[in-house]
């Protein structure tokens, strides 16, 4: 069980969403209200777009209520697009390695859930990823595995569709090896244009998943609020769990659906269908 | 707020009680019911006699729970007398100094609770300790110059009596300053042939304290369970939180009171009563 | 034994500086060769200007050679004035709060060298801190001491006279102690507009310390290396050691000296004196 | 490049080894005189027998030279048998499941050297290993996965054999990707009953390693030394470099060899000649 958040949006410090705010996602660490356990602690990271050539990521071992460098650099770091993640570890080390966001080139990619049975399924994963990027895999998490298996099967064409493919190969995999909840949560996703989200489950109910309403909208229901009063029609947040207690500020993404930002604030919604990459069904991935 | 425990009795596996008890220690880093947070994760420490010179001191900044080396150790040495302590920081900083068990000569420290407006006193409190041991002070926490106080004031002579001034004088720097909660909290002191333990607070109701009951009384009431079955008359458990859900095991410590574990698991309870040293009263440490 | 560099120009990405340059100070976390020692890696640290309100730092417990987080921060920051750090511990711990640049207010501090003695005299310098600026050491090494006693001194207002100052303290505190050796080192100060260094030693050869030629004089002599003709009249480099080969780049600031750099790459120096304060004198400081 | 140190024979406090010897190994990991680099800072580890139930291992990413911990735990463990590692990574990150000795079941192993193009022929090795070994597999280091190859290939049988297969087979796929150095460096393995290690390289000259010389014969070398006079014949050490100066206490084991010390201080030493194994040669692992 993790948190995660996203803006995008004006450049907006990042301590604005990470510190600033009621609930906000360092508070997540210690007090997660929505997520299998309350506690957060086994690492952290943010990614941000704008300030290098590609996205910069932080991340560190510490739970990211006690780490200074986090508030330094939430501090003093401004970004249109960055992604935060606060890990709770269900069985791989709590090592930077395993850390979110996981980068690839421009991509930056963060989950809250897992793959049943990772352990059983780990090696026929990993073989089913790219040759060419098998070395580029670092840690021992389900998730990296996934953003590397998404990577192979077309992310930087089709985010959605590729991801739509990686979890269809995963349930196949189950399927072969006995097991029954293959994949379970929320995916984020950008290349620093623009930024994709997604929230399933093969069985049961998925994690949270909550997009911020319309600015303008907000604005009506809290002209008071100087907050919502800087915000623009351009600005939009993806997170795991809502940052603040007002309602109306956000929108509860639906099971088994896919939501793109692009600039501008413009939210596009779609259902997400899990479907098995050809390549699997041809047992090209069975080794 | 923090989590301690302290073992004195027979050779014991540290991992008996940190992770094979319900509600263990490990377990209340993420889930202490009584303290003032359920998040203990601020680092930690275990304290041993027994296998070196004197104490070893095995101290992490990592939350417990994910401590690899933790398991691994705490799974291979048996100690008669140990101390784990779990931290969860209020304002000082999480490094490994910070972590009790704090340690002098034989003597190992650790402490739930707090010292009131450490900030505003830190200077005087530090210049109170004898000007020896001022350089041996290494981290920056309000316990560890309590210890270093303490033993200024007497500990290896008499450690309640040395604590009792000890909260003397910091009750007296505290009217000075204006601050109104002196102190608060539990101690735990050993020298590797008896433990101490106290609770106490200035004002309003202490953290709380609880020791094992008599092994026999408790062997009568669970005449199955083979735990109990094992341990001996010898074998006495301080704990700041019940590790197990069984009723009649654990004995709350009356508010201000300090107990005494010496060999062969005699207890002996008396008040704890904090009086001023008369070196403080002379003005010696006024500066 | 350290190494610190400091940067103050126009705008440069700080990796340009820490891992671009031939021998760059990274480089010279594993390969120093003016130290005392050829290895630093007992944590670093990167405070810089411009990015955020007041001063930004980031420091680290590992060694600069295989910190992710740092070469990812120094690729994506871009900062008109920054401050870098490797630690080479001698006695204290390895903690972030050890590690350098120490902030306090706008003010940035680092140090290469030692104080003679420190663990005799830490107690009698601590004192001499002022009582309100007390409680803000963090850390337990010489050099935080020695900016606290500096800002209690003037350094807000005179920079190197509140070091000489210092010096002259610490010197005197010495002589009392029949501590031989007082202060070695090279000191560099910042508050984001200006930047301030010193070179000097109680006894024997400071550490090495070094300014950038003028950048008209280097373009002359290395008229086909782009790097230098990137570089403005307005830049300027210390060093503790030279980061590239080149002759004629780096000038050594003499012993006994005080650099300042002002805004456009102004370079002034003067002898450094230091000098007892007169409250010092008055025995204020002999607690 | 790294530096590692085996014990076997009397129970033997692990500080003897690590921090009291002249030129120990602790001093390695800033000074190595035969390694290719002098610092070995990218984490260490101990791995003992005796203590717990199979062998216990302490890991961490600090330098072996200031970790507190380490200090502490050897200054408090007597081991008959245990194993150092000092890290200098190449290539794969400083954390906590890259560091050496790797442990699986019974068994520890600690390697100095490399895989060369490990990059280019990690995902073709990762599925030589047995697929019910592979999620064991927790870092990404070269030498984890030449562990579990061997552990495929008959290590818990036959230690040199297992060994020389495994080289073997990376020699084999070397060749197939084109790499010229396929396999340089030293092993160490334990089971807790023997120890086995090698030397060996496919091109050029191996690391370095020696092993004591037999006990009486120092003992008659240094009458005087009362260090070794404590020793008995049942004693034996097995190091990458030499732990003194003193002539005669350490014999080189040559190129390609394998050398099994067995209680008692027995030191058999055979051929190492590496075997491309059957199912290799079958094509099986040329996924």
């Amino acid at each position: 069980m993790c948190r995660w958040m996203a803006w995008f949006g004006q450049p907006l410090r990042i301590d604005e969403l990470l510190f600033k705010t009621q609930h906000g996602i360092v508070d997540q660490s210690l007090h997660a209200r929505m997520g299998a356990e309350p506690t957060n602690g086994d690492g952290f990271g943010v990614g941000w777009y704008g300030t290098g050539d590609g996205p910069t990521v932080y991340r560190s071992v510490s739970p990211a209520w006690s780490d200074d460098n986090l508030r330094e650099l939430a501090g003093s770091i401004e970004s249109p697009l960055y992604l935060a993640h606060l890990r709770a570890a269900i069985g791989s080390p709590v090592q930077q390695t395993n850390c979110h966001p996981f980068r690839h080139g421009e991509w930056l990619f963060v989950h809250n859930g897992y793959v049943g049975g990772f352990r059983k399924m780990r090696r026929a994963l990993m073989f089913a990823i790219d040759s060419d990027l098998f070395a580029d895999v670092q840690g021992s998490t389900d998730t990296e595995a996934i953003f590397y298996l998404a990577i192979t099967l077309g992310l930087r064409d089709d985010p959605i569709g590729a991801l739509e493919l990686t979890v269809g190969l995963i349930e196949a995999t189950a399927k072969r090896f006995g097991v029954p909840d293959a994949v379970q949560g929320t995916f984020g996703v950008s290349d620093g244009t623009s930024l994709w989200a997604t929230r399933y489950a093969t069985d049961g109910r998925p994690r949270s998943l909550y997009a911020s309403e319309d600015v303008e909208a907000i604005q009506r229901l809290y002209p008071d609020d100087p907050r919502y009063q800087r915000f623009t029609p351009n600005d939009r947040v993806i997170v795991s769990e809502p940052v603040s207690d007002l309602p109306g500020v956000w929108n509860e993404i639906p099971e088994a659906t896919a939501v793109t930002v692009r600039p501008g604030g413009v939210l596009e919604q779609r259902p997400f269908r899990p479907r098995v990459p050809a390549s699997a069904l041809a047992g090209e991935h069975n080794a």
